[in-house]
């Protein structure tokens, strides 16, 4: 089954491409292999949340911020199949880096990060096993709660 | 000489691929490359040591931090070399990213990876030869001191 | 025009290598390919400056951090020059990550690591267009303000 048709039977409306936020390009293919800019969760131009990661008062709790974190997968793949040709393009996914801005108590990168990973292995079947980085930051541009980097390989 | 001989000759056993933690894979073959996770300071299942790295009370020795180090460096090699049908199946060492969980005036990162570099430096000889970046976090996931990612090349 | 040819229009002269701070190489060539170490500013074996970034007293003021941002690229450029046999083997760059140290309400990672990107467009037009992450992080190698690592593509 093609991605465009997995992505219509899972009800994904692919984004549009966020624009950068300075001196680069949102995907640069080279070789068979697509490198997404690191992809913060905007929708129409706008952050979905911003703050810290954790538990407590003024933080984005981390059910939040896995939802956040499949938006950044989202985006990256609407960013990648701009930049070669079409989501059909892309075969599979290689490499993802999450980084979280936590609060300093909170652990539980993995399963934020997990956003982004559970909806690409929904789109891209066994394609989608990737080998990932999760790590917490201290700050993430605009605040936002989190940013994750992609590389998918092209079929 | 062999990888796995040269393991043997340094007297190191390679410990059991550890599970992810989430929804991704230990390591992806792409091309002529391993891409690994992020790979955690674990034995056994579970954690060599918790908490940040620097000096003072309650924090992480780096010359403790060094030996997690070591340890990542060779999970990871049994996880490439479980994606990649064997240790003798690769020929070297391409890139390492360092992360490590620091208190705020500790900037000895690169003394702390070096614990993989020089490992890695040991079993492949020059072909262990990487480019190399270390930085330090706030936190990372389960409250490890240290996480580190590779890239292998293959024979 | 070539990449030595447009440094000399730009009058940029090419550092020296940045000797590694520990057990790694400046740069890898694999395949097409150049992975650069993450690059500290430094100029003549010294950081041009310490300290995290960020608006208030003792911080490194965000204009500062982009000058930083670009020397990195600079010596990144003479790492993979070294590796790869000439700057004129470079065709231009894939992918910049860069690390950011930085005061908690600091926001601005994607303008100070423009200083990178913005250089690698002059030198190297349209080809020097990649895909980039910057991050906030609480603490960098020597007390670096920012360290960024480069993936060049070779002619």
């Amino acid at each position: 089954m093609s991605v465009s048709q997995r992505l219509a039977d899972l009800g994904i409306d692919l984004p549009d491409v966020v624009p950068p936020l300075a001196a680069y390009v949102p995907a640069v293919v080279h070789g068979d292999l697509v490198y997404t800019a690191g992809q913060l969760p905007m929708v129409a131009g706008a952050l979905l949340a911003t703050g810290k990661v954790g538990d407590g008062h003024a933080l984005v709790p981390a059910a939040d911020a896995t939802a956040l974190a499949r938006q950044c997968a989202l985006n990256a793949l609407a960013a990648a199949a701009a930049a070669s040709g079409g989501v059909d393009r892309l075969a599979g996914v290689v490499k993802v880096v999450g980084f979280v801005a936590s609060a300093p108590e909170f652990t539980g990168q993995p399963g934020v990060i997990n956003g982004a990973s559970e909806v690409l292995g929904e789109i891209f079947g066994d394609a989608g096993r990737h080998a990932r980085s999760a790590v917490g930051v201290s700050v993430l541009p605009l605040d936002s709660p989190v940013e994750v980097e992609f590389v998918f390989a092209l079929a």
